[in-house]
């Protein structure tokens, strides 16, 4: 019996196709030509016509990918693929936030056609301008590979939850960071640990600051901002505190306390404007995002209609990003899409940055001490000279001397437990950098 | 400082707008009066145009909905909202599969104009009439709300995973039996007990046999499923066992197995035909959908390219609802739709009906017999004659002579359970109806 993959849909298939060129082969290049291979009925079928790809580029030619080019005509310049006139549509899976991608993507765009891509980087740094000209001419510019891989959750929060205003969105943005997280915490182990194995099995790169400083997962977390706000993507303005200096024993701690410590992203419209913060959080062990596996990533959308929303799902990998590159071209091939950022792009209201230090909760506070007498008090008047109020407080003896100090700290600003530590950095008894992580109570 | 959903963008505000008629003013009606009111300049940005109720109609005028009715024009026909000349598309949130929901639905798209439902019943059972009419003049066809509520699921597979062929789709489809189940579980109560609480609080209908036998979320995964495989609709041939023979004894022995017992839809395209099936399973505790609070919906698909998916909100409730329409009502005022179920339906494929009985995979049985000698061998005859291997098995005295008997299979054939559960029933010491629940190893 056939199955829906192999059925032929014979008016779909006789349609002029989408021919595409892919810019980029290397792991998601390859994917996205695979993806189109193997589901090319289904893919006829939901998009109405064939998507063939008539022309691939990349740096080197000679390169072995593991599929077979043949078919696909080779072109060496990369920057003005939409130039040909065979080519209807451009894929770009370079990466990189400026050069020959940003090229391509201007070229493509300002000769009106259609321009897809997974580029996280550009479209964080460039989407506006991108945008400017691709609204302008009603062209379409899409990106949904760029947030969360495979997870349509680009498409979820412009489309499935437009009717809402979207007050927060938040998530586990960088699969990275989650695997380390999560593997930190079942084997008790260290960060560095973690990663150096990580990046022995090629789940984390050789310079893994993009994604352990948290700047990859901001890339992202812009991205939905501006989805979500229908404000200016801004970038500039996304805190980042990466992953580094949580140890075993803060996962242990916030175990105890009956929290998961995650890398999470967040965005919130508020009163006094835009925040945008990537940094590790204590998330209450009963949240969705404290239950997020390994590598995978996960979104969370809070809405004055829908309520909260959660999606979660493989955030990268080349067959996750296909799935979602290939989502865009068929939307495209169908001709629905909409303004890039689900407005038209000089509407979107460019928000002040808020004051993040005004923001309101209870924080972590982790400090590595001399131990010795009078230490205790010192934190204590750093506390208390800073308006910090402690809800829990926990001394235990580390190694050579020196002792593990965790509190949890009452709901208070964050300025005032920023302005607590300061008063102690000074101080000859801390040993090392002081850990302050915001917990989660969503 | 204004916010995003008070931005006006004065050439959206401008253009024409989308005119709808809204059929039924219950909850879910008056929910989304209330949203295209609150979020209006939110939704005109978004929509790139006005989205304006001209007319409204429902069963009895007078009622009391808490929402001012006086700025919409009041019709009494509500077989034909369509024919009315400033009438652009209709929204239809009466329910009901058939009568003036059904009649309604007819009339609007036979004359050409968008049609938008939240009713599962009347998708269920007349889809693909629908979708043909709708098709066969490219209208929109739309019914996001009809599955899971607010969770933007239709759209998520019908175009965020539309690259990929999906295998698998299954999920918390009934909001209802998710309360009592979890409620069960957290309290050690039966399934009779907690549902007259759950009347008594408005969680569940006087009448629950449509959400408790399974029935409504029968109707949710028979969309899906179309939505899915890219075949027909087919509720006709959906099993649907419900959560009334539960027992807080069974969710107790799901528990100590490492399991929760949760009422799952899946369908399913395999070699020999499509599975439909929605039934209590043990769901892994660790499984994204063992951990699905409350009233909370929550589905799960598998893409061959994407991986695994999950997405979680709110079922029901008349802002989720109307937060899913609305979503559509955008989506039609954009002009970016496409074929009903995603390919047109004249390609949609009559998929066999798979065999049940042939499914693999690890069973829950549960049986309540009178503690006499010889009742074990009794019980390990049946299992052996119809070649069933038991993996685990405790028996525990229950009340009045009766002794409670809980059985994990080893991996088998369904049809083989089937067959020593059937050589059973006959037994004068079997009390009560046996129990017998997949477990769900995904």
């Amino acid at each position: 019996m056939p199955n829906s993959a192999t059925i032929h849909d014979q008016a779909a298939s006789e349609r002029p196709p989408l021919r595409i060129a892919v810019a980029g082969l290397g792991t998601v290049g390859a994917g996205v030509i695979r993806l189109l291979e193997e589901n090319r009925d289904l893919i006829t079928r939901r998009a109405g016509r064939p998507i063939e790809v008539v022309a691939v580029s990349a740096r080197d030619r000679n390169k072995d990918r593991g599929i077979d080019l043949s078919p696909y005509r080779w072109e060496d310049d990369m920057d003005d693929l939409a130039a040909l006139a065979d080519v209807d549509a451009v894929v770009e899976v370079i990466g990189g936030s400026d050069g020959p991608a940003l090229t391509l993507a201007r070229n493509t765009l300002k000769r009106g056609k259609p321009f897809v891509t997974a580029n996280k980087a550009m479209i964080a740094h460039h989407g506006m301008e991108l945008a400017t000209i691709a609204d302008s001419s009603d062209i379409p510019l899409k990106f949904e590979a760029a947030v969360a891989g495979g997870i349509p959750v680009i498409k979820a929060l412009r489309e499935g939850a437009s009717a809402n205003r979207i007050t927060r969105v938040y998530g586990i943005l960088n699969g990275t960071c989650n695997f380390i997280l999560t593997k930190m915490e079942a084997e008790g182990r260290d960060f560095a640990d973690v990663l150096t194995e990580a990046q022995a099995k090629g789940y984390a790169e050789a310079d893994p600051s993009f994604d352990v400083d948290g700047v990859d997962a901001g890339h992202k977390l812009s991205i939905l901002a501006a989805m979500c706000f229908g404000s200016r993507l801004d970038f500039g303005n996304v805190t980042t505190r990466g992953i580094r200096a949580i140890t075993a024993a803060d996962i242990r701690e916030a175990e105890t306390l009956g929290y998961r410590v995650r890398l999470i992203g967040m965005a919130e419209q508020g009163e006094d404007g835009l925040y945008q913060c990537v940094q590790p959080c204590l998330v209450p062990a009963e949240h969705p995002l404290g239950y997020v596996p390994g590598s995978l990533n996960a979104v969370v959308a809070e809405g004055n209609f829908v309520g909260r929303l959660f999606f979660e799902g493989a955030g990268a990998g080349d067959g996750p990003t296909a799935s979602a590159v290939v989502a865009d071209l068929i939307d495209v091939a169908r001709n629905e899409y909409g303004p890039a950022f689900a407005m038209a792009v000089e509407t979107l209201e460019a928000l002040p940055v808020a004051d993040s230090g005004g923001r309101s909760g209870k924080s972590y506070v982790r400090l590595i001490v001399a131990d010795r007498t009078g230490v205790l008090a010192e934190i204590a008047t750093a506390m208390r000279d800073a308006g910090v109020s402690v809800e829990s407080f926990i001394q235990r003896g580390a190694q050579d001397g020196a002792a593990l100090i965790a509190m949890v700290t009452h709901e208070g600003e964050a300025r005032a437990v920023a302005d607590a530590v300061s008063r102690l950095t000074a101080s000859p008894n801390l040993l090392g950098d002081p850990v302050v992580m915001p917990i989660l109570d969503l």
